[in-house]
């Protein structure tokens, strides 16, 4: 960028005007948009209401030497849409919480919101409000989504059934292989002017990793297939770690077969080139933000014209635990293992 | 205390079991609470919800120096409820987003929390979902809060008219005097191991910026007198910043009586203390969370019997720009000289 305008120069105030300006509404239920103490929304009485809320901090969620600051506002958005589909519901608004130090220019935040303002774009979603402020440290965002479901369809961790089909929708495992290749590349280019990163062949896998979607198909699909899950969440952290909740909230058990586990070709290559375990990658990468969701066994027939679907295995009692059936037949018990930001680094 | 845990023994998700257990449930809007991927709420038709959200940062909004972290807890909620009240709304559900570094152990987490849950308590609010996550650096708080008022009942900032009375609730300036003196004792105490911070006669000051509270109180007094505002904030930057937005949103001026602001005794004598101009202060301080609103002239009688609250000023057409009158009869300009964060520091 040629000219960079330090956001002291036009304050908290003028940030907030330029970043603001000219929102679009996309839904009814926003009544008032930015500008008040709060936002205010008029949602009808034959629907429920989704909340869900996300933080993203400079350092642990992200790092800004691969993650272009458009393509990271454009991700923070994407994430929590993905809470309110995975609930069966379709976003409708967000607020935007950020942090920001000084490093950062007036430029920097625009480039930012102007991914945030694309994923709202895409996603029929209005920004009705925000807090900016500054950070002693690093980039800070928080996201919170609103969103709503039809009244009593929203579907929940904890209505999986013996017997239910376990389904997954596109493939897992490519975002963790595609933060594997960005870091790689970032090393390599470490103290190197001229260095030019090498995607070739796996630009799937970037893709992935810094522009995810949220699968808003794939909840329509199976709305106008007349099928409505018994439980359902996105991938966030993890195939094994979704499973885990899924199967606790609903007090049963589960297997997967790792035949099923579907996997891109290019997630393969990558996990060959590092010597990295391919299913250990699909089931604990995480950031895939597909959908885990159980359908009662008699929607085996319709479930297998929903595109991009795949039944993975299915529910058991309690009893029988958590596993995945190997190749070989083998019993795998499934742990959490997936990306778990507290635990000890 | 006796017993520290590190974050890392339990993991995240034993964090979260930790800090959300035994919920109590105040709404009858809350359908689901936390536990999945977003809460399910369902309001009535005949209201409007209201959407607000607030960071903390910490060395930027507080200063574990001397801000226990359950008043910390306590206060960043508040900050919220202040939000919704001065929209003429009751809150009624809050997100809490985390970022905790590694100094945090478990019983600093249940602490802010403590807090967090002590002020839902008193309000009436319900904790309903929440993002809980590593920082490298400090500690990050993010709330958002919903809340709901009639359908049509909110009070925004862009309703003031010519000849409206100006009113603000409670005092000016003590909140900020309390940061003043919690300052000074910080800087006395460096490097001294037996110190006593020394607040004798200026308790209401700590507590006013340690311990906050949202005028609940003063909105439904208004609602009982029968009385709408036509337009309102509450005082978190400041008396001449939120004056200015009103003005501005309202498109009309302002006239406010230096006699007329209410000041606190002990605010008094801790500007002369510290030499500081104490109109200056009352003016600008922030973080009073008391509430600035407008009202018809023809409430004069009416917002006189209305307990804590007081007269001090008026609306004027646009062209007249917004001013003080001081003591001597002099007009001078308010200019915003409130908390920001993002200007130069």
């Amino acid at each position: 960028m040629n000219q960079e305008t330090e956001i002291s120069q036009i304050g908290e105030f003028g940030l907030i005007d330029r970043i603001t300006e000219k929102l679009p509404k996309f839904n009814d239920s926003t009544v008032v948009g930015v500008g008040d103490d709060s936002a205010v929304l008029h949602y009808a009485a034959d629907v429920d209401e989704l909340l869900t809320t996300d933080m993203l901090l400079e350092g642990v969620h992200f790092d800004l030497t691969y993650m272009p600051l458009k393509h990271l506002g454009y991700k923070s958005a994407v994430v929590n849409f993905s809470d309110i589909y995975s609930m069966n519901g379709t976003p409708r608004q967000i607020t935007v919480g950020l942090g920001v130090s000084k490093r950062f220019t007036v430029e920097h935040i625009e480039a930012l919101y102007a991914g945030i303002r694309m994923a709202c774009e895409n996603y029929g979603v209005d920004i009705v409000g925000g807090d900016t402020t500054s950070s002693r440290s690093g980039l800070v965002i928080s996201i919170t989504c609103l969103g709503d479901c039809p009244k009593g369809e929203a579907v929940m961790r904890n209505g999986a059934k013996d017997t239910d089909l376990i389904c997954v929708s596109g493939d897992l495992g490519s975002a963790y292989m595609g933060l594997q290749l960005l870091e790689r590349e970032k090393i390599a280019s470490a103290g190197r002017k001229d260095f030019t990163p090498d995607f070739s062949g796996k630009e799937y896998l970037v893709e992935r990793q810094l522009k995810p979607e949220a699968r808003r198909d794939v909840v329509k699909a199976l709305r106008d297939a007349g099928i409505k899950p018994t439980s359902m969440m996105d991938v966030s952290d993890g195939l094994s770690s979704e499973l885990l909740h899924i199967c606790k909230a609903s007090n049963v058990g589960c297997r997967v077969y790792e035949d099923r586990i579907p996997i891109d070709y290019q997630t393969a290559i990558m996990a060959e080139e590092l010597g990295m375990n391919l299913v250990t990658a699909a089931m604990n990468g995480g950031e895939d933000y597909e959908l885990v969701f159980t359908v009662p066994l008699h929607c085996h027939e319709k479930i297998q014209n929903v595109p991009g679907v795949k039944i993975i295995g299915h529910i058991t009692k309690s009893e029988l635990g958590c596993a995945m059936i190997t190749r070989d037949g083998a019993e795998i018990t499934i742990k959490a293992q997936g990306f778990n930001h507290m635990a000890a680094e």
